[in-house]
């Protein structure tokens, strides 16, 4: 099997299932429901803003146990906003990789095998959204309207969300990705 | 939200745990695990021979709670094994579809709406084995060795496996597809 190559550089949980903001911690034992105690703990969620199609409350798959970033995208987005940074804790990153360009573009079903055992299966691009902005302005409070400026500068840059294929662990080290078959579909457009 | 349209013909599923065919039944009553009393029932169930790179036995996420096909593709995997015709069943189908060109290669992470309140996540493309081949074979006894044949015939056209989103029925009747961005991602080569 072929992988591409990367690296974790830090692994961070939610301390209270109350706030989505996550600390670093030394390592994820992850189970297949996600990580532990966690905000985001379960096979399934309740349907939210993000899928306006459903009523919201309603029981749906989870399909965003955890929450992936890139570094280089951190940087990114904090230049275009013109800030010194932005930490991975902030806008609720489980992890945060290195090395792997266009991280939020990863094909869905992309499959990321981490060095100690954990499998997460990409289940598409993250949407920035103004509460994880709301918590970079929480930091720069003598700036204006960053949460909203977020969401812009932040477009195809916040990263991933991902399902566990296999329980493990999932700490700093190496991390190898397996992509599946980018075959074009040209069946239809959307009505 | 845009979506294309499509047409479920049949729904079925299995009778009994012990063996992958189905038959065809009015409705499926699905909910977040599946086919309730099915073969594939569940949030998690154990690796095989597909995904040769875990342990055999080791419990994974499912991503493989219903399995669909086109029924065009049947249509053309007959005519490229000489045969006058496959029963969606023969191979374990709960879906056939209709309307969809290029079913099997429909992009991880596509959302299938259906009229009564089901939803499905395609987790990609279903591929073709021997024991489904097998299936085949046994209704054609007088010919041998369909089931390796049906391996190379339906490639590309075996359809996909999926999760269920939202419960719901899933019955005959219309069905809309939602596809996520198909952003070609460009950022390495596998070593």
């Amino acid at each position: 099997m072929s992988f591409i190559p990367g690296t974790v550089l830090t692994v961070l949980s939610t301390p209270t299932a109350s706030h989505f903001r996550t600390v670093p911690v030394p390592a994820l034992h992850i189970g297949l429901q996600g990580i532990p105690g966690d905000r985001h703990y379960g096979f399934t969620r309740l349907a939210g803003a993000r899928e306006r199609w459903y009523k919201g409350g309603t029981q749906i798959r989870s399909g965003r146990q955890l929450t992936l970033v890139a570094a280089e995208d951190l940087i990114a987005i904090a230049a275009r906003m013109d800030l010194p940074g932005i930490e991975p804790g902030w806008i609720g990153a489980n992890v945060v990789v290195s090395g792997i360009p266009q991280f939020s573009l990863l094909p869905w079903g992309s499959r990321l095998f981490f060095g100690e055992g954990a499998v997460l299966v990409n289940e598409g691009e993250n949407a920035p959204c103004r509460f994880a902005g709301a918590e970079i302005a929480r930091a720069y409070p003598e700036r204006a309207g960053l949460d909203m400026l977020f969401v812009k500068a932040a477009k195809e840059s916040r990263g991933i969300v991902a399902s566990v294929e296999r329980a493990g662990v999932l700490a700093p080290g190496p991390l190898r990705l397996k992509l599946p078959p980018q075959k074009p579909w040209t069946g239809g457009t959307l009505l």
